[in-house]
């Protein structure tokens, strides 16, 4: 993630929840009074969001702050282990603790959940992304969540992937003739992916070159045979119906790739205490 | 909720999935071609952003839109229940979509929470409040859906409500301590609420006259005791480890209020679908 | 004041003075060029905004400044007193002149009449407080002077405090309705005021337990009564009418608190002078 | 002035006052209800910014409003007199009663004001401008205002005026030298203006052909000659210690230009009420 | 393009050129003066930029324009023909004038260069794409107007698009190596590209797989070499050095796309007048 | 330049060509991989922004970054000089690498273009100034070239220059009734223009002593006898077909100011190249 790309982001966040400032704070401490504070996980996670979110939010508050045994984005954390110290003004600390806090929680939440996925198919050549099935305005951050988790992101915004869906299918009376038609307009720095519901318009999609094949809520015998006759011609992605149980079925087929909303839009906070002492 | 003050959001919501255009729709749709779209329950939920939210993301991207049968927030929907349907051009349609979805299904998921709570306890005298434990920069849509599943807010953020903590205590030296500091400086239009772990805590607090009282992760039995002491002089506040298990028996210590950070944190989004035709 | 929250307003004041830059200095000066200028106070006052507004405003536009003697907010200054020195860049000090003096001496200003109010009432127990007739844009600073004079603050905004005023009552049937209403929504984190013209709904208020009684434009008699009604079982309020001549009449009646539009829009500009050497 | 410039600055002011929505008002009224308001002046005035400000504050924050009634700026108006009537959503009546009548009052002041100053020189051939030491965040606003009330303009910012004060001259040496260097960088639109204490500089600046000659807290004596010495080389103004006491004096010495710093800084707030029914 | 998306950008133009107004206009016209304007076009060029951009332009200062005789963006215009007739308010007129014929000049010369450099190729299968040296700020604006002179756009920015360069190569000690690194982290939905010097380097690049091969600067004779060992394995994209002399040439030497930066950074703005009457 | 009004701007470009990263060196370069980089001129330029502008877009992106040999500008530097060289983060170096030399090409070939205008009547006692056709977002760069190449600014915008022209004084019916109403209401600090095309509208600005006559697209012949007939009462000003061919001969009527549109919408961008190593 791009620091210069987040503040913006941070920063408005943090405005959200100071408005016009910590009038309980402010009644109590002075700008002089300085705290340490340790972030620490309550449950197992993946940790995700440390340096350049939780740290970041605050060192935007102001100056003076030094962060210590800060863990590694990615990294496997237990119940009970530190996450980072924090060293600084009390009113910084006390301003930042809810933004930072909810922000990372969310953040180990996704990565946590990304790493049951990635996993349960870690038998197969199969790669888990995420969808735009965001948070809206946190697209940035969770799509880094899901990598830390060791997902593989998705296309980012309906600017940076051509995914042809039924209505676009139904608009111009055939996939190929929507395929041409966005094949002439589009980037060739872009991939064109289709969405499928059946093998007869897999067929097709193998007869007009398309990049990426999507089966969509195909059930696992379709998904097999679709996979044998795209024979490696395109990418596979199966996408629908996907969660911790029926994952390892899906890889089974032979898909190269799973697509899982749930990673973003189902994912559980972790539970992260932020200690003072 | 305040369109004036929502618009700048849901603008940056969407420029987030656009970025520099929708590419494949582009390609396949002009913009003369008009659709009609349905918005549907595929479970039972509480609504929540109908016209606020879903109708505005789509009338913040062109105009020559219509809505009909949209369901009122904070009402109950079953599964196969139309929210709503749009009659508009099909750019506009597919543009806002996913930005439209991800929100409702989200402020739908609180609200549908937040009911769970609000029935467990409906034969207590107590309310059902968030906390600050909302999605950073969607604060004021989660505690809009709150109130559409029938609970109460909290305060909004650290500059209209007074919350003394544990680490404010600690560096006044006192509850009493802290409290007079914050009286001197803090408008009389906020109240003070004290955080207590214990009933010697509960009872200071009771001496310098605080509003309300949180008692943080006690157990029933305390709360009880609490309650008893309290006697109707400040307002009560059960505050830690709630959910709907626990809630009913919380309610029936007497206490006036059960902030659940869970209502924010932790609902599913429910699943809606939108479906053309 | 939230030096984070304060600078986008101090960055859009020097845009303001600014536009494309400052043709006549750019003209003569180089930006090797250092300087040092003295901040003088050329009548009596209350010094406000020293260190967060006026060096501050230097701050935002460069580096290599240094600021000395700079006098501490709310003390009380004589003409020809030093507020500050300031040794930079010549191009930087005449860049953000006119900014930093417009503020402060608006600020001073208002901190000074605010000080004379609260000497003026200072044998009785009673608080001074500022309302929203302040200059838009600017309540941050205006609500940080009145501090700065000794006065306490009134409500930031529509936000974060209740006021029911002669139409919600009117539309409402009864100021026990209105207050119901209101109660039903507003988080419990807010305090509920209740305007009121006349004895009868000073006991209106009493009877549905409103925690602050203001009492709007009355005679001196009428609001010595309303006291003795209410005889501490709420806050009350004297607004209206408020200066200099009555400000201490009025504490005379027991109100708890006066508040006063005048202090942030009808203070006069303090005299303060810049002055280079 | 432009709506299209202004609209930002007042959707500002709009948020300060309504961080996040009036708590008061959704309370108690709907979406429904409509109201009538006036707005009436209660000691005479000049109008400024009725329709550009008062009415379009209220516009941005909702639609059906109708406007009734709205007396020119720049007219007189009388105690009780009406300045506007708005026919509206109550909501959107509460939500922008504040902010428009704090800008309104403050622009009327500025306006009545400099109208004070235009009719105590009336007899003679002579302009009153108003000053940077405008309100920060309302240069555009109170600049309007002074030509609302009859007078003019000086320059708005840095950008476009070129003033060469001591300290400039100074650091060149002479003014002839500040003048030379000026007239080499800066666009030949922008005339040039410089600051003298003393004869001797007034005849360097005639010397130097500059096109505005300030004469700086000069004496009435020494004023007249310098008018007489200029003999209408270049435009004079006359800046320093004046108000509405010393002024017709100075417009006697037969200056060109008069401006006058308190037109915008020590204006009085003019007293409008809005009044329902 | 995206109107949606467009406007803020439109509308920092306008404040660009208008600062705090139009002085001249604003002297001399009232708001109800109305008047006609004619754009027509000086010289031949490809329309780029009428409705969406020279229309939308003027619509973002006001209201009551009217536009008739608007001409369609790709189409091919002659010297004298018109492009668009606007009705509305002079001041509205006046004001968007330089914006609109800046804009438009500029993007009529873009869509008419590449016109050239498009049918410059016509009997080849090739297409002509922009880079990414656009205009800073401009680049949503420009790569429009590629393709509406019949050009494609090339990636948008460094978030869309993978293009491997020698630096990357250095990096990684081979092509093959950054390939795969890339490949790992970068999404599916987006084509990996490589720059080649060599033929040693397109053969690197054919085995392992790259979407589409850039032969940077090479000459013609190894141009055709590399294409025929590609032989369709990968798209061919010819970049450097490309002009109107030499594209037709590479053109000949079988790559599938030709990259010309000089179609948005050495455009000459096309000459357009807007004339009154 | 000032840097604090730049910033926004130079990070809005980065923003545009950085979206959401870059994706190809997040692949490839960790963190903490660092470069050296040197800007080569590869063609004869007069420098402009090297330090401002070039230099500054890589601060933006982060720190640890050092530059050294960095040409002043303005300075005329040859085929194959070093511009500057960067030392420091290799992610930095490669997402500004697009913007800074988009950037730098352009401001260079402005000034380089200049520059040529400047010598060409180098022998005569007439400046050369840019107009408002700038690039829309780009003006304060474009301006700061055109000095950096030795010309100088005209009016930056419609705010701070008046330039009367034919629809302006076709409205007032007469330049004398123009000019007259400009100067009731525009600031005495800026000088007033008229556009002129034949001898007795000069006659008339003559007869109403405006500071500046604009000869639009006079032949020489006219040029010439409107320059003896103004005789040093108003500067002149020649605008319209001004090339490299005409310059000189429109120089030699005597004309105190040449306007030169091409300097900003015709120059071609300066060669620049970003080497590694």
């Amino acid at each position: 993630m791009d620091t210069f790309l987040l503040d913006d982001q941070l920063r408005r966040f943090l405005r959200e929840d100071l408005e016009h400032g910590d009038i309980t704070t402010d009644a109590i401490f002075d700008d002089q009074a300085t705290g340490l504070v340790t972030l620490e996980a309550r449950e197992p996670m993946i940790a995700a969001g440390m340096e350049q979110v939780a740290a970041r939010v605050f060192c935007l508050l102001g100056d003076n702050l030094s962060f210590d045994q800060v863990v590694t984005d990615g990294s496997k954390v237990d119940r009970g282990d530190v996450l980072m110290t924090i060293n600084g003004p009390v009113r910084t600390l006390l301003r930042g603790e809810r933004v930072a806090l909810n922000l990372i929680q969310r953040l180990c939440g996704i990565a946590t959940l990304t790493r049951k996925y990635v996993d349960a198919v870690k038998d197969f050549d199969v790669i888990i992304t995420d969808t735009r099935k965001t948070t809206p305005g946190l697209r940035m951050l969770e799509k880094y969540a899901v990598r830390a988790g060791g997902g593989k992101n998705h296309r980012y915004s309906l600017s940076d992937g051509v995914l042809i869906k039924d209505n676009h299918i139904a608009a111009c009376g055939s996939i190929t003739e929507a395929v041409e038609k966005t094949r002439t307009t589009v980037p060739h720095t872009i991939a064109i992916e289709v969405e499928t519901d059946t093998l007869d318009q897999v067929q097709e999609c193998l007869d007009c070159g398309v990049d990426t094949i999507m089966l969509d809520n195909m059930d696992l015998e379709t998904m097999r045979e679709a996979v044998a006759m795209i024979d490696g011609r395109a990418l596979v992605e199966a996408s629908g119906g996907v969660n911790l149980d029926t994952v390892r079925a899906i890889a089974g087929t032979g898909v190269n790739i799973i697509s899982v909303g749930a990673l973003t839009h189902s994912a559980q906070a972790s539970d992260i205490g932020m200690d003072w002492g």
